[in-house]
């Protein structure tokens, strides 16, 4: 499957942390950085997420703010 | 200013390419990652982004999807 | 390709209106419901979107609101 | 009320599972889609949805994404 | 129509610019605080938008970051 | 620490609610008008909103939608 969205960004999950209906996923991308992401618990159990999964985070354009100092 | 999206993520503008009322605004982060913004041309003036900026992508992690093959 | 977007709909692209930066694609779904999706002309063209393309909507839930009269 | 969002679509709530804050809540369309959606329990209360309710999805077009095989 | 989104503020256009396909709404709110939203220019049509426009802004709960100085 | 979202409004926190994953934190902006977020319980944390805390809300221009009556 190929996504509109313009940001697919290849990892590796570092940890999964649960919650009610949501859980936080940190994913490691190459050059160190870390990405949180939330999802459903539902996606964490479909998709077969632990640490170690390879997985790509995908982040849709105008979700992308930038900042300056 | 500190945030509370989760992800906070330091680079350089490669590229701004504007439009009518968008523009788009190709970063790359450490580890050589390009990360694409859709922000207001707005923003980018009042930013003064252009290439070679040095900026911050902010991104909130329930914005941020996880794929797997 | 699997996503944690828990919205992943099937449909076939009715039209596509490209503007300065961004697209405006509308995709007719089983029942005959239209969708409308903005993604960037970068998109459209990386993807071959026309009219007649089968494709998915990608949707995450936290982007669906409920309403009622 | 009229809104902005280009995407209201019409259905019927199947299912409505709370959880510490936010809740989920699943919508079947006409043609048998189910769209998913992640509001706050709040909000559940105060639209007083359960299953059976008619209710409308609201999602902006900015925020459906296109795939492809 | 009642809407899950959390954020419903009251207020009055004060300027619509439109681009190719999205446009900047500026609504002046109670306080004199101005919200800026984009959105299709099809959207400004069908809602009839112009300066003086009475309207809301809706904004999803989870759309909001908090930051801090 | 400048952004590139649009609606960067002052407020006062009224009061934070905290989840398993996410809390849902009230703010007070000039005018009475009171804006909700839910952001994560790390964020909440990080940035040590408690009642009383001075912050702003921060929210992208294409995440505003417009209603009318």
């Amino acid at each position: 499957m190929k996504i509109s969205a313009r940001n697919v960004i290849k990892g590796k999950v570092k940890k999964v942390v649960t919650g009610a209906v949501n859980a936080e996923v940190t994913v490691e991308i190459p050059g160190g950085t870390e990405i949180i992401s939330i999802i459903t618990n539902s996606s964490v159990e479909s998709l077969g997420l632990k640490a170690g999964s390879e997985v790509y985070t995908v982040i849709k354009a105008s979700n992308v703010m930038i900042a300056v100092d």
